[in-house]
C-alpha cells in the first residue's frame, strides 16, 4: 500500500492555507468542494503524497463534530490500493470493521471507503482505488 | 519538503503490528528504541514516505501521556528538510513557535526538531535534516 494523503481538519481553508504555503513552502495544487463528504478541500503534494486540509461545510458534518470535539489536526490517513471492493473483501473476511461497506465516490470522482478507527488502532484510515499502470494495459 | 513519517501512538508495537502488517500488509524495515523520546519504534514503508508506530518506554513520557489524554492514533507527522537550522531560523523569524529551539538527535540518529501544534493548525511537525544528494557531492 502507498500513501495516498493524510488530512488534516482545519477551521478555514485560507488560514490554513497561509501556514502550509507561506510558511512551510507547500504548493497548492487544487481546491474542491466534496459535498457528498461536506468538505471544502486543498490539496498540497509532500513529495509522492499530499496533505489534504478539510474545512467542513456545515458543524454537522463528520469533519465538523471533528472540530467541536477534538479541534484542529490530524484527521485520517488515505492509501492507494488496486482494487477497492476485493481489498474490502479481505478485509472485512478478516474481521476488520468497516464504516463504508461498499466503496463510494470521494475527490477527483475517485472510488474510496474508510475503515473504522477502533480496528486500526484509533486511526481512520481511508482506502482509493488507484488502478495499477499494468492493469490498464 | 518531502514526507519522511506518519507516526502513530499504540500502546502495543505487537498488537498494532499484527494489523499494519497481518492485515494491511505492510512490512516493518525496523525497529528501534529511541530512550530519549521515551518510546520504541518500528518503520514501516508506505511507498516514498514510512509510518513510524510508536509504544511509549513509560506513562510519564510524551507519547504516554498522549495515550492517557487521547488515546491510540495519528500522533504526529515529519518532513524532510535539507538544512534544518537554517529552516528553524527562518520559520523562528515568521512567528512560529517551536518546541527544539536547537535540532537534536532522533531516530536513526539524524538531526530533528519539533514544531508547536498551536503554530501548525493543531499538527505536531516534526522536521528531519535529509542532505539533498547535491549537496553531498
Amino acid at each position: 500500500m502507498r500513501l495516498d494523503h493524510i488530512a488534516i481538519a482545519v477551521r478555514s481553508l485560507d488560514d490554513a492555507l497561509s501556514f502550509y504555503m507561506g510558511v512551510l513552502g507547500l504548493t497548492c495544487v487544487g481546491r474542491e468542494t466534496v459535498a457528498e463528504q461536506g468538505v471544502h478541500l486543498a490539496l498540497l503534494p509532500i513529495g509522492e503524497g499530499r496533505l489534504e486540509l478539510l474545512e467542513p461545510l456545515s458543524e454537522d458534518s463528520p469533519v465538523g463534530r471533528f472540530l467541536t470535539r477534538r479541534g484542529e489536526g490530524l484527521h485520517h490517513i488515505c492509501f492507494q490500493v488496486a482494487d477497492i471492493e476485493g481489498t474490502l473483501a479481505r478485509l472485512r473476511a478478516q474481521g476488520v470493521r468497516l464504516i463504508d461497506e461498499e466503496p463510494r465516490c470521494g475527490a477527483e470522482g475517485r472510488k474510496i471507503a474508510f475503515l473504522h478507527p477502533t480496528s486500526a488502532h484509533g486511526v481512520l484510515i481511508e482506502l482509493v482505488e488507484v488502478p495499477k499502470e499494468e492493469d490498464r494495459t
